[in-house]
């Protein structure tokens, strides 16, 4: 093809640094309490944020982040030529009943927890294609609308596995440009399903970590690059057993990120906030990377961030009908120029 | 921005004619007897199509599709660089579980019934962009899955409304090139989400067709061509009710598309087949287009399409939480170069 932006199998180098130009985050209590709540725009204290459902909670909170996102870099809807966006919803209704009052062409997304860096890495390939000048992308998550959705009505009082991760409530929105400095997306690796037929919907951190270590050693292998290259390689939300297994499979492979790897779902709640291993959702990667890593790229703290986003591609019917779990991972690099 | 392919508010012109090098379509028993029947590349007169349930039946279905796709085009999975697809499931099972056997990097999408005009808007950007060389788009529904999820269990014999519509079981793929002749992607128009506080999920061919005449006006607009550029305007399954609500309310703004307009939701059923107001799901458009509109391009019989594909992006929680119905219209242009 002409003018290839693909390197490799599943990597794209993009011809110049698309700046993030903002992003924003918006959280519930539990998050705002955790370690980093400090870094986030808005913290819910309010599961039902004044709606008559969590659903339509979950859709505000989307709506909320947008705003933000649109006030800090200073722009309107009728700068933004697309949005990207999804959630874990049956329909991704959260996401779409959000665009309903966002007057801009809407591509939904459906990555179940690698939603985030799946709109970025779509938004990257819109600007830098010369398709968009300003691109939005979303994602979101919320506790109760995902454990009445995959799992138990909470009222049920389910005791939890201790390899369980908690579903983070909160959205993600940033706004992505064609041209201009700061923390810039310049590179994305697209992932691939996996499904090494682990069936275990309470250990979900074991069944994305395949997908994970996939991806990640196929961004190393497609850019040549080693581990060193970043300050921060992080995953979605794999959690503290998914991480575990993700660091030993990247070991085995003879990937050492012992210095420089984390992942969002460990990072955003502490231990002792009963969340067994972790965080999950849209919402984690997406808000720990608004809130978090964003602010530390703009800051000087880091130059070079990895985000790769995890999702695990089941839905309660496939469980219900003995299929094992499919993963996928999206990585996007950001980095400051 | 630099080189800006984009046209207006919400379309954009590929900056040379993107090939569809392939396109298959494999459908249930009664679209095979429908008038469309003979245009279909397979029939599958098992509806559980010798798998375990309904929802694994649909996942083959885009397995075949794609096996079908790739063989038409004598290509192997190692020749996509891009998959991009979607259907009307809960966490878009039947994509996500077809994926698993395609080992090339994949988007998984939602859009509802509009998800196959949004793959193949989104592969136009990646080949123009000069991200891929060939990428694969996918979209399925199935009736069976379609009834359980979003209304009753067939078993239960609900009496079916006028205006209800019978979703199409079937796949599409096809496969998208960077250059070339043939049928070729020329121009998108990406939908905005439209909700006009229609309620009855009874009647989703009048909720969807503001969303499409939405599309529809703002491609005449952007572009600055009238109804008479094309041989066939299709829109994907308003069904007879919503294509006569689109009709007049085109008319009203001035356009007359009586020569060229008609839908897939329409063209695919007798009505004599019990269907009531005509097929949906995103089988509909994605078959009707891979297995009729793609071979009369082929053949001369057209020489300019615009495939219109129409979402209803509800759920039944959002309809059962009081929510009216938003909707979207994704529009590509198919021309014979």
């Amino acid at each position: 093809m002409a003018q290839s932006k693909k390197v490799g199998q599943q990597t794209f180098l993009f011809s110049r640094p698309l700046p993030i130009l903002s992003a924003a985050s918006v959280v519930g209590k539990k998050e705002g309490e955790g370690p980093l709540g400090g870094y986030f725009d808005q913290v819910v204290t309010d599961p039902i944020f004044g709606e008559k459902s969590w659903e339509k909670a979950e859709s505000k909170m989307v709506q909320s982040a947008i705003g933000l996102a649109l006030k800090k870099a200073n722009l309107a809807y009728g700068d933004l030529d697309f949005m990207f966006g999804g959630d874990l919803l049956n329909q991704i209704i959260a996401s779409n009943f959000a665009a309903r009052d966002v007057p801009v062409p809407f591509y939904g997304l459906f990555g179940a927890c690698s939603t985030f860096a799946e709109a970025l890495s779509l938004a990257g390939i819109t600007l830098d294609g010369g398709f968009a000048a300003r691109t939005l992308v979303t994602a979101s998550s919320h506790y109760q609308t995902a454990e009445r959705q995959y799992r138990f009505p909470t009222e049920l009082g389910v005791q939890r596995k201790p390899t369980a991760q908690w579903t983070v409530t909160g959205a993600a929105a940033a706004v992505i440009g064609e041209s201009g400095s700061g923390a810039a997306l310049t590179c994305a690796t697209a992932g691939k399903v996996v499904d090494m037929g682990i069936k275990d919907v309470n250990d979900m951190g074991s069944a994305m970590a395949p997908a994970a270590v996939a991806t990640i050693k196929q961004h190393f292998v497609d850019t040549g690059r080693s581990p060193d290259y970043y300050d921060v390689i992080a995953t979605g939300d794999l959690g503290s057993v998914g991480k575990a297994l993700a660091e030993d499979m990247l070991a085995e492979a003879g990937y050492d990120l012992s210095r420089n790897y984390t992942d969002c779902g460990v990072l955003i709640f502490r231990p002792d906030q009963d969340v067994h291993a972790g965080g999950s959702g849209c919402a984690c990667s997406g808000a720990v990377f608004s809130g978090y890593f964003y602010s530390g790229l703009l800051s000087g703290k880091w130059r070079k961030v990895l985000l790769v986003s995890t999702g695990a591609l089941l839905s309660p019917t496939s469980y219900q009908q003995g299929e094992s779990i499919p993963c996928i991972a999206h990585a996007v690099s950001v980095e400051k120029v």
